[in-house]
């Protein structure tokens, strides 16, 4: 008991730490993300103190990129066109070792963005964040069929997706986050679940993309430990998400107080919502 | 008089049970359109409790379109690279009897855009929405060459669309409807009006594509009442706005308030606010 | 002291008028724009009374184009794709006189957008509007290749930019606009400084290509006096964010109460806001 209350204070210190260094370096992170979320994306990482950069051309990858903090790829609205670009940025970062995070989104809805991402793990994404289903699928290497998986929205618990997300950590060399109602991160071996967030935040567009952008900022700032990075992130996300939710009246107003809740955030309220805990 | 308002009663009861449907069913909702409003359209549907899907690349269209419920297509910023996804997912659906929709925003904008909107009503579109302007332009199939139709807000009243609308739903096969101070709904013989709704929503971008994607979703889990649909989803977003009007400061203060107001209704106020009437 | 008070009121009056002018005329902006601000932009000019169309194939131009009352290019998601369309528009309105305005961001994160922007410059935009960075990248014409400029946050404040703006004016032809806590405005030879505005609105995904689509609109109903127009915009948008912050507790809420103030801005809070002065 004195152990576990040790490490909860551990984690507070630790994702207090992380905020305030994204907010003194501002690291520039490039997304290649889909055409959804992009607003989201940009509004989360800029309230969170980071500096977005929607640099997606194939034409710039190799310029740009060597020049950013950390890459987040995301794949839910994924083309031909877009691919090549994803793929190059990837493989710069890996050269570089600048780190970066996978979105899988909706990886099952066609075997063309299945392959993408398997191809895209080739390259040793630092994090990989998806929801249950994402993470199942991709971990499976199988591509699901049932037309209830085929969408963005998850048909799993985060739960039910430890072994899995474990299996993907440790085939891929990964971290690899699952959201949901807990949200857990593994690097294989230890699980780590952060209990932030509300059930309204799903019905909201892009805030799984948003929370992933972020991942990538606080990896930016850290990249030693990407799991305690990850984790950090998924548990501000979802205070700030919780703080909103006392203003909110509906999803609109959700995801505003959000982002203006992730802007004002300050240590002693962080401090006293935040809930991870390890749980293996 | 009785008749009357018996014909109301009954239009109420219908819908608040497709309100509930699509909550209780969540229809897997395909769109395939412009950057602009995918942001709008995947939180309108988000908030009805439909699962929105912005999976637009010709690469997965033949293995995701046959498993969703509906499909949504946006010509707002059409190219020559986007338009062979939605005619391949427009035939699958036709084929497949999948319901599917068909936006023709600022159809007389171009050459391009009309010819690909003529095209697209070939694969038999389940219903057409557009304001007066777009309608009276793809019902005459006459390229409307004046600047003042260029755009894509209307310079028609609605009114002034419904022999248009008639001549085009009996052409196409479609049920038309088009957007304005009343919204008129067609299948080429029958009329009916919602009367929901308030001006400051044509001050908000995408505001009509977030309405076709709600249609959408009404068919999904209708798809043999597709009249009936489409005027409950106009009805249904009219009453959105009021109940958002009464809260907003403004045209953005609108938008959300629309949208936590389109996730929180509920019976009594659907009920109270829904005004729809039989018009021929 | 008598002819500064004097100056202050003449912007006063000017920049009202513009607001009407544009409210009254409804002109229509072609928006050829990155895909992470294409909904602020169109909220942005809704709520300013203008008529936006986000009409960006290549394949709509010549017939789209000429019908519009102003063009925005915008760069911050440049492609190869998206440039060809970008110099058919700009070359149509050079030939038509139709008054166009350059928006140059990241303009240093390669040399593929370098390139596209002094190529754009050639086809005389009416306006070029950018941040500090981007003005002085432009104008050196010389690739910033330092890791803190290539993103699309200024490392610079405005009043460092002037001589370079000067210069960028005095080559391109076109009215220059650094946007920064001062917002400055030159023709190469007068420069004019507006002083509205507040801090936050950088926290807000977009702002900077929103205020340049607003200038596009002003422009576009008093195109013979384009430094005015822009100079009036830039305060008009410093004004509604003025008038938001009061009402903001973060960066969401405060894009939301900016674009209501824009839109219900009156003549009286106007003219008590506007501060505009002649720097030299």
């Amino acid at each position: 008991m004195e152990e576990k209350k040790k490490e909860e204070l551990e984690w507070r210190r630790k994702t207090w730490k992380l905020v305030s260094k994204v907010r003194l370096e501002s690291p520039l992170i490039q997304c290649i993300t889909n055409f959804v979320s992009m607003d989201l994306m940009a509004n989360t990482l800029l309230s969170a103190g980071a500096s977005p950069a929607m640099v997606h051309s194939l034409e710039e990858i190799h310029e740009f990129t060597p020049r950013v903090s950390a890459l987040c790829l995301n794949v839910g609205t994924l083309s031909s066109s877009s691919l090549p670009a994803m793929i190059a940025a990837a493989k710069l970062c890996s050269q570089l070792d600048i780190p970066w995070v996978l979105d899988p989104v909706a990886v099952s809805a066609s075997s063309f963005r299945f392959d993408a991402c398997v191809q895209l793990v080739q390259f040793k994404p630092t994090v990989i964040r998806g929801n249950a289903s994402e993470i199942i699928s991709l971990s499976s290497c199988s591509l699901q069929s049932s037309a209830a998986s085929m969408g963005v929205d998850s048909t799993h618990g985060s739960m039910d997706a430890v072994e899995a997300a474990k299996l993907l950590a440790q085939t891929s060399g990964a971290i690899v986050a699952v959201s949901g109602a807990t949200d857990i991160v593994t690097d294989g071996n230890q699980v780590v679940g952060a209990h932030n967030g509300v059930p309204l935040m799903q019905k909201i567009t892009a805030t799984g993309c948003a929370v992933t952008a972020l991942i990538a900022a606080f990896v930016a700032v850290d990249k030693s430990h990407a799991l305690d990075a990850a984790v950090s992130a998924l548990a501000v996300f979802g205070v700030a998400g919780e703080l909103g939710m006392k203003m909110a009246k509906g999803p609109s107003s959700l995801r505003m107080h959000l982002i203006d809740s992730l802007y004002g955030l300050d240590e002693a309220t962080l401090q006293s919502h935040v809930n991870i805990t390890s749980l293996c």
